[in-house]
């Protein structure tokens, strides 16, 4: 149906994330329309150029494609409060939030013992090592909330409890803006036993 | 907040349809994970080759990477059928129904004087040169069934009056399986004006 060089792209296109066969095809018959193909030269340009220069960082593990990222050189940010995530997709989500001002660990992943993922492979040795040459006072785990998360969560503080280091995780509980009646059940149980006493002070008081 | 490489990635991937910032990070981090850079090389190397030998057909105007195309080339095809679409993805559709034994011509796109697009560019003189060369007997007139397609639709068929070539249309009003209910109302006033005499013959006449 294809020619044989429009079919070898359309079945590469399918390794992107959430495309399928006819998404593909549209994507190559795009791309092969004459006035875009200096554009698709350059996105293959950029995809080989990515994936040949961008590498881990050497302290943090997160993509850079120098021997530190910016934010492990940074002046302005805290070494004693290490952030620790599975993805740098999540140390993106977490600076946009504008409210962390420590430095991060990246995992790669998380425990997964029945895939064959262990302590190694998410550099648990280096985050140890890490911690104490950088001196650092609390480990925030930032791990995803499923159950493998969670659990390379546990496994990480009790690594960790050894070496005299604060170890707090992310809260969980209602998103802000959140109306219960779309909530999980779990996260809605977990959100009651985990209430926080409200301030009571009045005016007076305050004053 | 992403290394240059990353960004640009993110940008060019944005030329694909349908991906918007937020699919196309996803994308980029998708590719940039180690195991899967090597299928991210392929894509590449897919893209430069794609955009590199994909050609138009000397005849049809369809994608082919040699001179002629398969289907121009073929002796099962009937070269006095033809019929013409606005994009090669048409003729895909149409060969995957299995449905037609004729040759092809692809127009690239549609009259639109608005956007300057003009009978030349749409390759009309070498249709109609065609239509002479290789005796087209019915010329198929399959552009879409929006405004621009059918202006160009009879423009065509305007054009190819004096060839001595006969001109038709594809056919319009419900598709197979959908139901009137949810038909839009030009759709289904065509229908009911364009109605086809239902054949009555009863079973002793067909004996």
């Amino acid at each position: 149906m294809y020619s044989a060089n429009i079919q070898k792209l359309i079945e590469q296109l399918r390794i992107l994330p959430g495309v399928g066969p006819k998404t593909a095809q549209r994507m190559a018959f795009h791309v092969l329309a004459h006035n875009r193909r200096q554009q698709a030269r350059h996105l293959a340009c950029a995809l080989e150029t990515a994936v040949s220069t961008v590498k881990n960082c050497e302290r943090c593990r997160n993509y850079c494609e120098t021997t530190l990222c910016s934010i492990c050189t940074s002046e302005r940010r805290d070494p004693t409060l290490l952030c620790v995530t599975e993805s740098p997709q999540d140390v993106i989500a977490i600076e946009q939030t504008g409210s962390f001002k420590g430095q991060y660990f990246v995992l790669h992943g998380r425990l997964s013992p029945l895939d064959g993922i262990g302590p190694k492979d998410i550099g648990l040795d280096r985050l140890l090592k890490r911690i104490t040459e950088a001196g650092v006072v609390e480990l925030i785990i930032a791990t995803n909330s499923t159950v493998e998360g969670e659990a390379t969560a546990h496994y990480i503080a009790q690594q960790a409890k050894p070496l005299n280091v604060s170890c707090s995780r992310i809260a969980h509980g209602v998103p802000m803006g959140g109306e219960l009646e779309y909530l999980d059940g779990n996260t809605l149980s977990y959100a009651l036993q985990a209430r926080v006493q409200l301030e009571q002070t009045t005016l007076e008081e305050k004053a």
